[in-house]
């Protein structure tokens, strides 16, 4: 089977209302696609009410399900709250969240003004912790087993340059993940995280890398497996995480990355030898099976 | 849907040749069952032919898929070589292992003898790199583009007392996972492991824990979840990595524990407190919400 | 000789300016101390003025080191420029930054509102990252090969519930020390992190603790080693990473905790089992040394 | 001060008996020569014996401190306990393990054969798991609150293509290393480890990095802070590690290498982009400070 196709049994998400933030666009909107075709009530929602509307109407349209959007800055607790409302008042509670709204530069760290850093972290932290404790407290109350996604990087854990902003964030939605997994499983609720590789977003991705970045690096060739991600990658592990499926999966973040993470590796810089130069070495190596070689 | 019910679409691992050592009993056999019936070919070994030959008996009845036995002990390369090239006469070649043989004591390490900690290190980690080395070796002769799955441990990071030869072994598997998946990724190989929480197994288990323990401690009120594993959930999430469907997924370890392993959290101690404390001390936080107490 | 003594040669810190945040009380106090014997400039800083210069008043009576006190609130990034111009006016130039503050609150995450998680995150991660970026640039500007030291806390990677916000502020400063120590290398800057276990400081320990939780756990009893720190070994291990001794360090979280974070090993429960109980089931494992039992 | 000097206080060491394996060449030695200055009796062992005594010559003239020479292959149990009753004898008792010695190959892992893997495994993984029990029983028979620490690599836990064998070795070690600290805790006993970058050592690391590999890649440009480590960088932290002022840090690894952990954040790349380029990247960030582009 290819991994371009859809991999979940039919009916994975029936009767599941899945508020995605972020939904309009992107890999938010390649999830809700998929969501709607497991039979799940979606509820997408961002800050451009016209776009949100435009892809409700477009996966309404190709899905056949059933699809509700509504405005929301992440950063305002009480846009948050008109989210949650309307989502009940229209599919009856809400069972899912999807924290997948982001925001990101990609600069060195000291040319960037305090604002600039605080407004990914607001997008990113804030508006995650804003959207899980709004969701987690009516879960609570109202005795609902409901399960958070976050979409998060490997660098959350590994950090990375040039985007400081969004490490930090990206970082305390990860810890917010793992410590609500334990604190809140006594409640039945789950949360777990996916660090995506590159996959590529018409648009938003070339937002995010200036053409000079484009130009001079490809991201091809720096994947151990060699390409970009496809969209149903994501919404197959996406919607796996989100079912009943993986109900004994909680606190986890796994990573789809095509082995990128991986590359940190003391010497795996060593990918960059030929065959032929070790076949040179490798007689240096055979003579030498019972005395190996002291390393420090 | 429930967890208990297989989640892949029909067919989704038709065409493959699967190995899964230690694949006659346990959560090998749970794997081995649920491979079968999503179309695969599989080929179980372990050291007890007997066992083997009952189980495959068993599965074939039962899935009506297409199985194979063949002894061996993973401490020796001969015996591996052989389920190899018996599986490759039988099947036409081999598309995947899963290395789920495992050894292991419970027990004060300063009690244990050289002996007994060689004993699950040569099993658990040299059996482990005997058979990924020997299938990476015809994989790349022959250009397939082969899939590894190890049964690791969460152990394996963290480390934990009392199970010292397996956390070693284990920790050693999980090192090649991920060392192996960036070197031969231009390969198209793929390794991943999955960490499971408790399992139980009839007959492994009891053996595991003898009686004095199984007394005192109990996994259910333990894990956060509030529940053992059921064979169904690691067979859908192993059956998900094995397959094309996580074809970008590689050098990763996905952990399914009912969030056990989040328990080391340093302020997790604090689920003891009930409601009522919680309350009691509520006061004292909101009337200092603008003064945060210091932490340190 | 006692870990209660200090461990580096005299003058360790000869003729470096270092910023304490939190610098008046408590572990940011004795780190201080230790500082000023070591023969540093150090600033202390945090909201309460006459906390701070008493503070000021008695380290320079004891130590005889060079002590200034700046008001301060690190979420208002133009007090926090008045730290460091005061510093460079008074010592000349400013080395090392210690972001010592913090608060924290101890409470069920659905029990806080969102104001109360607000000013955790923006004192200890928004605080952190403003003062970095404050002296980054001063640094990068003025060619200083300055040195960052975070107070961290395993729960920064482990996560742990009933502290959250702190939880996920601090793991957005782990995420900041990595991802500058590899950006801002190449400036000649490091950022390192200490995760220290329990510390308790008279005051701030009693106010995170309500005293219904004192009574119900002992850290003495939880932790491996058995006892709580002394802050003169958070002192030594700060003295070092700030040194040039460790001048080869960068982007590393060092854990000072008694073994604490340690204690998530799966089998870890099992050292409530007593050496009578393991004689009775040693026999059984004697017996079975080349017949291991298997774990799944 | 310089990174080039010791940096604890004289006589930090005093009355330590502590064994080097591995110690008369190399890191080993320089460690060894560090420990005899700070007063410390020290035992150093390896397959070599004429290599061991001359290293013990030259280090008791040089330092004027104590020390014995007894030959042992690690992977030999019964030449351990020969060592340890030897130490006994000479110096009343053992304080201090540090497992040192090591193995390595440089090479493509499908090249490797069973054996080849073997011997590293053997020399590593079981060399120090044997020297570990052995102490590991006498302290806890005699009551002695001893202390190990372990050479381990960052390819422990990220893992590294080209020296597989080596880093499931490493990886074994690091999970003894977590498993013990905490199981052995209550008999005073602790565990650590040292993550070393480069520090080349004349001959071992011509060895290890055949002129082929040596010519192709410079170590000072790929670490983040531009230079190799110096081995008084690695005998500090060690001294630290293994004298009473660390004794509230067990199952910890602490790395040193100068950032090179580090380069696997995901957009590290970026460190080639030149200051020019980000001259013309920044208009478009500072134009879109409100409206941050959407990384997903």
């Amino acid at each position: 089977m290819s991994y371009k196709e859809g991999m979940l049994r039919e009916g994975a998400l029936d009767n599941k209302t899945i508020i995605v933030t972020g939904g309009g666009t992107g890999l938010g909107k390649s999830m809700a696609t998929y969501f709607l075709k497991l039979g799940a009530n979606v509820v997408i929602c961002s800050r451009r009410l016209e776009v949100l509307q435009d892809a409700a109407k477009e996966l309404a349209n190709s899905t056949g399900g059933k699809i509700l959007a509504v405005a929301c800055d992440v950063r305002k607790t009480e846009e948050i709250e008109n989210v949650i409302s309307k989502s009940i008042e229209h599919f009856g509670q809400v069972d899912i969240l999807v924290n997948n709204s982001a925001g990101n530069f990609i600069s060195p760290t000291e040319r960037l003004s305090y604002k600039a850093v605080d407004t990914v972290v607001d997008i990113v932290l804030r508006g995650t912790y804003y959207f899980t404790l709004a969701l987690g407290k009516y879960w609570i109350d109202n005795d609902i087993k409901g399960t958070v996604l976050n979409i998060s990087t490997t660098y959350a854990w590994t950090g990375s340059g040039w985007v400081v902003p969004s490490a930090m964030a990206k970082a305390g939605v990860l810890a917010m993940t793992k410590s609500l997994a334990f604190e809140w499983a006594n409640h039945g609720i789950r949360l777990n995280a996916i660090a995506p590789g590159p996959f590529p977003t018409k648009g938003a991705w070339d937002r995010l890398f200036p053409e000079e970045l484009s130009k001079k690096f490809s991201f091809e060739n720096r994947i151990p497996l060699q390409r970009v991600g496809d969209h149903q990658e994501l919404a197959n592990l996406a919607a796996y995480l989100i079912s009943d499926f993986s109900s004994y999966i909680t606190g986890e973040v796994i990573t789809l990355d095509g082995g990128e993470v991986l590359s940190g590796g003391q010497f795996n810089f060593l990918k960059e030898v030929s065959d032929e130069q070790w076949d040179a070495i490798e007689n240096q190596i055979k003579n030498a099976n019972n005395i190996p070689k002291k390393s420090e």
